[in-house]
């Protein structure tokens, strides 16, 4: 007797994935699967060593590994004007930013900063990566880049005493006109070609899951307000501002993205029929 | 703002408690636990060490360490009779062997195997722990006490060649007239004392899951065959004889169990009152 292995699957254990682990409580589709629940940066490495077969993949590690996967549609983690938990947190104004902190959980966020300030404001200051302890960095730097938790309190918080809270999703979509992708969702491309009924079936039940939850959105706020330390308003703002879909403009704003980052030398051009999908 | 942790919570991995997992997945309790999945052994040391709040342990564990816990009423893995997958899998007559090798994944199993040859067949044969691999186990002894996967596989083949399953469930239910309590639910004792709400929640959430999964038990079996290298029948026969109950019958058979091991000198007496129950 043989059987075939559960596909082993990421899940991002934090407050801004929460609605994509919604409707998975509640379907029973987490018995066909081996979840890993992790820090971003651990599934990141995970899938690109192939300790997991599908997951969340930060935008700037799946272009570095683009040749090795493919991406599945209509799941993603981004926003389409403020993020509120992306933030570059400064003392001076952003054209005049000498030395930046960069948050060591943060992949695409930092690239984000550095994008936004050498092409919009014509700045490039030295940047030092670092512990996500936001006075700690402020002490060294008049620039910090932070995320998660963090920065939604320093969002929370607001501009005060000469600090001021850029949201770098709001900071990309006025630049560009474009909705910002932090994290895709990703198959390694062996895998979804060997299995292509297991990674249909799991991408279907991560948008089901989204789907859910964005039609039960008070009850989501009403689960994670007991558990996280921010209140109600908050967290249904925060969840409101997060964009889980992967759609036409989500994908442009994807490759532009890349396009930009590519010019900084910082990942390899996307191909321009890129990304690629996952096709059942 | 502050905000209280999440109770860490352990649930074996193993098959045979899908069934305890399987209304978790629908209630949406997940959102309220932090969930270690693990084998039965990993949570055993994580509860004893404070690194989980609320969990299974295997009875033997427990009795070693019952000072520090409250048990959860209601929720246990036993069996009343037959259980399928603890197994005594022998070359010669129980009375009449001389070596007989303990699995290393088992506590309670290995246990009852010496608490059965000793009392009813007044036989006390050499022991020695070794991995649970039955081909070699059988090279090396006349007995093997194995559990699980490899317990049930060689219960579906059935007496052949000169080698005989014992279910280690049944013979328990024919020597003592009682069930047979393999683990059981516990909570940190000082845990349960600070956040009775927490534990109660989790404790109810549990036994919902285990009432759902007995009411669907076609469904549990068609999950599990799914993944399982094991046919529906057998996967029914098995969560069939499984009792996930602890009543009063079950508690009488801890008791005559933590009596006989406390009695071969493997686990400290339980008190007369004993085991203290979790009360909201």
């Amino acid at each position: 007797m043989s059987a075939p292995r559960r596909p082993r699957v990421g899940h991002i254990e934090f407050l801004n994935c929460l609605p994509i682990y919604w409707g998975l409580m509640r379907s029973g589709a987490l018995a066909d699967v081996e979840l890993t629940k992790a820090p971003p940066d651990v599934l990141n490495d995970k899938l690109v060593a192939g300790d997991l077969d599908i997951g969340p993949i930060s935008l700037v590690e799946y272009l570095r590994h683009a040749d090795e996967l493919v991406v599945l549609r209509d799941i993603a983690v981004g926003s389409d004007g403020p993020v509120l938990s992306v933030n570059l947190v400064h003392t001076r104004p952003l054209a005049e930013l000498t030395r930046v902190a960069l948050g060591s959980t943060s992949r695409t966020g930092v690239l984000l900063a550095r994008i936004l300030l050498a092409g919009r404001y014509d700045n490039t200051p030295e940047y030092f990566r670092t512990a996500p302890d936001l006075p700690g960095m402020l002490r060294e730097a008049d620039g910090a880049v932070v995320i998660g938790d963090v920065a939604l309190k320093a969002m929370s918080e607001g501009d005060h005493d000469g600090v001021t809270v850029t949201d770098l999703g709001a900071a990309w979509r006025e630049w560009t006109g474009l909705p910002m992708v932090f994290a895709v969702w990703a198959a390694r491309r062996e895998y979804a070609a060997a299995h292509p009924g297991l990674v249909k079936d799991v991408h279907e039940a991560f948008v089901r899951s989204t789907e859910l939850a964005r039609a039960e959105l008070p009850a989501v706020v009403a689960s994670a307000v007991r558990w996280e330390p921010f209140d109600t308003d908050l967290l249904a703002e925060y969840y409101r501002a997060l964009d889980f879909s992967l759609g036409d403009r989500q994908v442009d704003g994807l490759r532009e993205f890349a396009r930009r980052a590519a010019a900084l030398g910082e990942v390899p051009p996307l191909p321009a029929d890129g990304p690629v999908f996952f096709a059942a």
